[in-house]
């Protein structure tokens, strides 16, 4: 089994509809010490060993997991 | 200027319908080695210097970030 972690964030200068939301609500609750929020998306994948797998999942995230043309992704392999 | 990452994922045991939903899309698009799919959110938060930030911080995620119910959430200060 190889585990992977994989982190999709908005691209700079793409607005962020729930970071933005959380900002303002959380400033609008007194924290406003809040200067920004960016919420994105925090995927942990399980898939069974194979060839070539590090080159799968970016292609998986290519395809579904991440949308290219607004996010940016980050991959790190997670099992030993 | 305080940075911090917060990472967070359903507790074990509570239905995650977006990580199930891709979990079997995926399998669909031919990548039948996935295994399991989970997908939280990763915020990154920037605040501005003050007292006890670290434990405002965790309010936060305990009133709005996140969903104690259902949610853990790890908190990660990134700034030097």
């Amino acid at each position: 089994m190889a585990r992977y972690e994989i982190y999709v964030t908005y691209k700079d200068g793409i607005f962020d509809p729930p970071g933005a939301t959380a900002e303002r609500a959380l400033v609008n609750l007194g924290y406003e010490e809040v200067e920004r929020v960016r919420i994105g998306k925090y995927i942990q994948l399980a898939i069974e060993d194979g060839d070539g797998e590090d080159a799968r999942v970016k292609e998986m995230c290519d395809k579904l997991l991440a949308n290219p043309v607004i996010e940016d992704y980050r991959i790190e392999r997670v099992d030993g």
